[in-house]
């Protein structure tokens, strides 16, 4: 069980979205931000690196916004519906840029395709708690 | 003169935003990220600390998107529009939020006061450039 | 199967170190990020907030640190042995000062035996790899 | 005049150590932070972006370590002086290794000579600050 969970289901005050939505959210973003701060790193380690500048971009691109997605939506004192929104909806358009150029190289590079994956999880996990706060 | 405008003035590729409005908001968020930080870390050493719960918690969530969004917009290279606006959307919003907290225990606490105007000045910096790119 | 394990494994560059044991710690790293995130917010959401000041700002540095350690750890094309020491031997004391604050408030705070055992778990992981590099 | 000294002048607690060393610490972490992101972005829009692999790969670290030191630092409630030790240490180093590696293309690319004079005046802060902590 992640500590996410753990966490929430001790946590003083009440959660006003459904505990499982919110964890997976919570989880997909720090693990697409590892994800992708690996994916980086290895397209930075190809011999075709000229090929992937516009992965690494993306893939440094989501891995910070996905970390301050997730910090924000693990807070739940004083929880402030349109920043969590903005933040998650900015994860959303990171992600989905991440993902499409990471699809591009997944079948030359497999950390692209393992990121791409990553990536298209925490967008769906954005877009489901979107549509829950 | 701002490392962010003499890295700029040396990037290999050619920025398509005026140099002074983006490193403005470069500024302006790694700026508001250290007061954010400072702010929070100040309201929690106040003997009054329970009744400055809710400006901690926006200036922890304002730190974090506005370093994710300092990064993402310092970035030149495969520069993705989409990206960069909602990352600047979700920093616009973690400011203004941030800013009406601090805001009001302004005259309480100096800190507050001047966190209040690296939030604005933040807010102000990311409108601007949304409205340019 | 973690991302990180996964993306390791098709990594361009030969990793030095034992697998399981530099996934095992990039792992705990972002997982303590999370926790510490949580645990804060836990403590800042309580009635007795005064009394858990000092565990809430721990907390925070120990995020900040595991997050930035879990980042340079996860990167290993032209890994920098220097660099990730130092940044493994911060994170160790990160989490053993986190760790036995979480602890003092365990019995009466779920949420920090939760933390406490992220950042036990972490502290080690960190120790077992800086044993390794 | 900075935003971490107007607020170090205001905050509840006292500072131990002397508010001029500890804010030139702390501005040089986020302006390092913010040219090392900078830099590591201008070396991957390079065309001989493959010699300079290890050179945006250490900013990246650099910046990742600058950023959580930083925020540490910037906190003074219930400061920890050997978390914040160690955590200049690794400060330390990451720029030292990334100023050195940005030395060996300073002739070539400029935006390694202002990258170089960020992580130089950083590390010398950190430096100070430990002498004095």
């Amino acid at each position: 069980m992640s500590y996410a969970l753990q966490i929430l289901e001790t946590h003083p005050k009440a959660i006003d979205v459904e505990a499982d939505l919110l964890v997976r959210c919570i989880d997909a973003c720090f693990d697409c931000a590892q994800a992708c701060t690996g994916c980086a790193d290895a397209c930075l380690g190809e011999p075709d690196v000229a090929d992937l500048v516009r992965c690494i971009r993306l893939c440094e691109d989501c891995a910070d916004v996905c970390l301050s997605t997730g910090r924000v939506i693990t807070r739940q004192t004083e929880f402030d519906a349109q920043v969590a929104r903005t933040a998650l909806q900015a994860c959303v358009q990171a992600c989905n840029s991440s993902a499409a150029e990471c699809r591009r190289h997944a079948e030359m590079h497999a950390h692209c395709k393992v990121c791409e994956v990553a990536c298209v999880t925490c967008e769906r996990a954005c877009q489901d708690l979107l549509a829950a706060i």
